[in-house]
């Protein structure tokens, strides 16, 4: 934006979320109005640092001296917060800059999301605060939440709520509105928050400098965002996983999964959402939580902050209630949301036999069936036999009306800290549970009113689990023989022939068919008696991209009369379909044996850089969507757990008495394509394989086909800059 | 139970659940006891009848004069309420009996549901009282409430809650704690119900008893059923068409779908849990909606009581709001919902162009973006371009916290109202949120605190049009040539050969490839000739299930060498694999020109008799559960509908370029196989065609191989009675 390098900052991002002055402009005692409801919340949640109202027309806002201008103000002024019309911004910007403003919290909505206009005036007003040193947060943002130091930056109406005690949540959202809502739900169950940060259209601080803030705060403990559009994707990939080497369970929800997502995220703080695919690979290497919604991830954020967490990823669910109505619904949920009902160890038995008759010894356990009645002996005695079995991870309540609401739910928070295992507690009745949820409340641990908000909960910590056990493995290492690339000179730019792109995968060791380029139909048939018979042939010109389409590959030839028909058909059919441009046929062996097929491919993300998906082949692969994505390079373990994800994954494993397909071959392969992917980087458009044909357990697999698009050196992807 | 026919009710249904005179055994001033709490709350909440507290140690109780015991009380006694401990349980039964009360409501557990013990005392019970003319509801049962005639006959905590005013809602729960849960939610969100019925172990009195009540019940619109086990399957099915005539959705939610489910479900109530598919498919049939949870079930049984009913199914959704994150992550939901955004026209858009700029004239709409700021006419204008649009069915509106939430919340109801279009209105926020609901309740119109609440009701809503759409569709009718049965004699009991199995086949019209049994390799030879090469050839033996797996099926034999030695092949292996058994073989035409496979299967639900199903042959089928299944007999309409719910479908329909099969071929099979079905009723026990290839559109389809195994005439399933 300036030629020059811009000076340092005025105060660090800490002292922006933790200001020691803060400027409220346009501040007044009409809660009706932006500023007046800033001011308002800053006394409200007791700010304890200098406040400073800004408001021409007043001599002092609610006891406190007001200033005409910022720059009458005494500095320095840490934050200042406008919410002016959008007319005056320019102005009130260059004023704060003019005046030493460390940062200016920007809440005037109607810019870059507002069109070309607004986008104009926003990178002036950008210019304007980086010339001088001083940061913007927004604009189009609700600014920040600091229970913490009590910095309540905000007009969100979710201050209205009280008392916001310091807890280990931090927030950035790209979304205030949403922001104030998920904090003001939240509050309402006794979650606690550190920081919250508004980060709007993101013109100058972005969700990767709070991010990285947060990372660091020693208040926070788990972080929850909301992500419409990355700036610097590169960035925040490496913060994932910095805040798993930390130890703080990173959960996200980003707009953006379909395409009318995308374009309610554009509208909404002009962000260009990128491939959704890409940023969910991203999330799982690092170990981060994606979540399809605003409230269990916030509900799973409280969960990971007062919880105990998970011990091991991959355990059972045990379900007890006194209402057998409620279990059973709930345990036929268990599936679809991804969890099981564990298998109780014969001591978890013998320990519930002593309350239950023989006929119930068996999840989910229904208090009412208790011999001698619900007691608080027996709630206690089944839930420590619970938290003793090795195949029990977590344990939900779902309760229901009944005698002893509260009573019964204040015996379960000291029982859960003590066997150190999540407990999942849900009142399911309206408000006749209030009770037993301020109970819960007063003993400082998590409650549910939906099943599907635990069950939602219970999927997000098996998911935080499963990143944490995958933390101490070590970086993907190249195998023997992957690569190095071809010199330039071998990478064409544009769609590569077969060839040419089996040559690349060979370059890096993943078997091909043997194959020759054929001029001719005589060298069709040398070819194909080198080779051995059967062979197929097919037409090349990098003007085809679907060859079968056009009558381009003839199959099973058996001897040289039918390779020789074989040329001149497809011969034929190619001057047809695209005149002057066949280089030859390819002449291959018949990969034999094959008992499943794979698609692998591999793309350059504009975002994410390079990444490889595989899926199995033929026309299910879009139908079903059952494609797994990663970024590249792979270890060897990646590859096989992406084989596993697939939901067809039971058909290479051998379904109904199939033979097992070589899976570990697939895997070699798909390790070898990531590397290739990886050396090649901003050059690699797209690379398919398709088939990779796979034989039996042990026996491999070779790729049969497959199809590279590169870039020239001169038009490569690289980071956006948005 | 009794040999005798039983005497006459002493009092009809409708008078157990309004009843004239109500005795509560055990009342007392403990409301920590049962007898205490129920007779509590049936003043609470002004039951006008007459109220006779039981209670040998008291005179009166809270003011009226307490009988030491039934017998003692004036009647005549309508109702007797009875919540004593098991081992007194039957007395008292004897006791009600004895004293002329028409009904009993038995509170009391550990029944049928704790064991045999339990059993035998429930059918004692159920004995004494039917031999009285006394019915009984329960045991294991919390009562009924009936808020029309303020007969709350329950000792459910769910009653703490103030004021039930009367309303649409009907309820039938064999999980009495659940009952009071998801009237004590609902009722929060200001739902009203009309009579509300705990059935418990169902052991006289049962679910459909009251479903039947409810249709003819004047007070009753909508009716919400949580089932474990029905006691009258067929009933039940009959009653749910009846309820759609009568314009009164049914809305189920049923334990049992996983085996855990069946399991807590029988520990539960002493329930059989039936075949969850074929429950799910007549209530499909007879436009029941099927939920997975109880709380989108109420929500959505609010939702058909208190606002306009979907014009049609099909249509999309429009959603509004005030903050683009909601709406963003609103959307991305909308396709797992089973919903679409809806494709809004030049009108809506020209409408929309008055309040927004051009950039913004989609969906989903935030009002944030209006040119001039948030307004009631731009808010008003927007939602009645939106209910004049044709592709638009429904309106959500997910609010977050903002300005104005409840003033802008209170211009809802009346639009929604002008427009007769169903309008789902979110509240996100915490308590701050509540100025919001309370102007929601105010209006007497429904509100959601989850946007997933609402896309689930919406969902309900959905399915509850597509119902209704249905119901005026003629019956099946069957098509000429489908049967008759072959005589008796034709019909052997047990597993039938394939031959056989075919024969049935054809005699419905269903194309079978042409095939002649084969004693030996010369008679094998000869059918060949006239069948015309290539042919299959397979073993016949009764004795072999899968024919494939013990190499007893040779394929595309192209002359007679082929078909002798194949011939002898066969019997080679299957006299290995079942010496003796060998009927011969099967010489068939190869199916040419297939280009998809399909299984259809028949079966004798032991619920709701025949039932056909159809799903894509091959390993995916078991893999993905990919099939539909339907009661038996179908129109074709029904049989196309069920291949177009195939996930699936594409392949037939020709995704990806591939020519699409013959679905006509295939829906007109499933027909005559669903009256094949449905004439061999409980003799069925199971019949397979697989596969059923389909050739291109317009060229048929053939069925390659079938089994069947039969019932013999003395063994057949009939209507359980549990």
């Amino acid at each position: 934006m300036t030629a020059n390098a811009p000076p340092p900052d005025r105060i660090p991002l800490a002292r922006i979320v933790s200001p020691r002055s803060v400027a409220v402009v346009g501040a007044s005692d009409d809660v009706g109005k932006f500023g007046g409801r800033v001011f308002h919340y800053l006394i409200k949640h007791g700010y304890p640092g200098r406040l400073l109202p800004i408001n021409p027309n007043r001599p002092a806002i609610r006891g406190l001296p007001a200033f005409p201008r910022l720059a009458a103000a005494p500095g320095p002024v840490d934050v200042a917060i406008l919410a002016v019309p959008v007319a005056h911004l320019e102005a009130q910007i260059a004023e704060a800059a003019g005046a030493g403003v460390g940062a200016c919290i920007v809440i005037t909505a109607k810019l870059a999301e507002a069109g070309p206009d607004g986008a104009t005036l926003q990178e002036r007003i950008v210019g304007i605060a980086r010339g001088a040193g001083m940061r913007l947060l927004g604009p189009n943002c609700l600014g920040i939440f600091n229970p913490v130091d009590r910095a309540m930056l905000s007009s969100s109406l979710a201050l209205e709520a009280d008392a916001f005690a310091p807890g280990g949540i931090g927030v950035v959202s790209q979304s205030g509105a949403l922001m104030g809502t998920l904090v003001s739900l939240a509050h309402d169950y006794g979650a606690r928050f550190s920081r919250c940060v508004s980060v709007g259209n993101q013109a100058d601080l972005e969700l990767c400098d709070f991010l990285d803030y947060l990372i660091a705060d020693e208040a926070t403990r788990v972080i929850a965002l909301y992500v419409e559009g990355l700036r610097s994707p590169a960035r925040f990939r490496a913060l994932l996983h910095q805040a798993r080497a930390a130890g703080k369970p990173v959960l996200v929800v980003k707009a953006g999964r379909s395409a009318a997502g995308v374009q309610a995220a554009r509208s909404h703080t002009a962000s260009l959402a990128g491939s959704y695919e890409a940023f969910a690979a991203v999330c799982r290497d690092a170990g981060a939580v994606l979540l399809d919604d605003w409230v269990p991830m916030v509900l799973a954020a409280d969960a990971l902050d007062r919880l105990p967490r998970l011990r091991a990823p991959g355990r059972g669910v045990a379900v007890m209630a006194g209402s057998g109505g409620s279990t059973a619904i709930l345990v036929d949920q268990l599936p679809e949301a991804g969890l099981r009902l564990a298998a109780i160890s014969d001591a978890t038995k013998a320990a519930l036999a002593q309350w239950l008759p023989p006929s119930h010894l068996h999840l989910p356990v229904d208090t009412g069936n208790f011999r001698d009645g619900t007691s608080e002996a027996g709630i206690g005695a089944v839930l420590r036999a619970f938290m003793a079995d090795p195949d029990i991870g977590a344990i939900v309540v779902p309760m229901t009306t009944g005698p002893r609401m509260a009573a019964n739910a204040a015996l379960l928070p000291p029982l859960a800290r003590e066997g150190d295992m999540p407990l999942l507690y849900v009142m399911g009745a309206g408000a006749v549970g209030d009770e037993a949820r301020a109970a819960m409340r007063a003993a400082d641990f998590p409650y549910y009113d939906r099943a599907a908000d635990a069950l939602a909960v219970l999927r997000a910590l098996e998911a935080e689990a499963e990143g944490r056990a995958r933390a101490g493995l070590p970086p993907p290492a190249r195998p023997a023989g992957a690569g190095p690339l071809p010199a330039p000179a071998g990478l064409p730019g544009g769609m590569l022939t077969e060839a040419e792109a089996k040559r690349l995968l060979a370059a890096y060791g993943i078997p091909t068919t043997r194959e020759r380029l054929a001029a001719d139909a005589d060298a069709a048939v040398r070819a194909a008696e080198a080779i051995g018979y059967p062979v197929a042939l097919k037409g090349v010109s990098r003007a085809v991209v679907h060859k079968s389409d056009l009558g381009l590959v003839r199959l099973g030839l058996a001897d040289a009369a039918a390779v020789r028909a074989a040329f001149a058909g497809v011969a034929a059919a190619l001057e047809r379909a695209a005149p002057g441009t066949m280089e030859g046929c390819l002449v291959q062996e018949m990969a034999r044996g094959g008992i499943a097929e794979l698609i692998l491919g591999a793309r350059h993300d504009p975002d994410f850089g390079p990444m490889v998906m595989v899926g199995l082949g033929g026309v299910l692969v879009e139908l079903l969507r059952d494609v797994q994505l990663a970024p590249a390079p792979l270890s060897p373990a990646d590859a096989e757990a992406m084989l596993r994800r697939l939901r067809l994954w039971p058909v290479l494993a051998g379904a109904r008495g199939r033979p097992p397909a070589d899976a570990a071959a697939a895997a070699e392969a798909l390790v070898r394509l990531s590397w290739l992917a990886a050396d090649l980087g901003p050059r690699l458009a797209e690379l398919d394989v398709n088939p990779l044909v796979l034989r039996a357990g042990g026996e491999g697999g070779i790729a049969v086909d497959a199809r590279a698009v590169l870039r020239s050196q001169a038009n490569q992807g690289r980071e956006t800059s948005r």
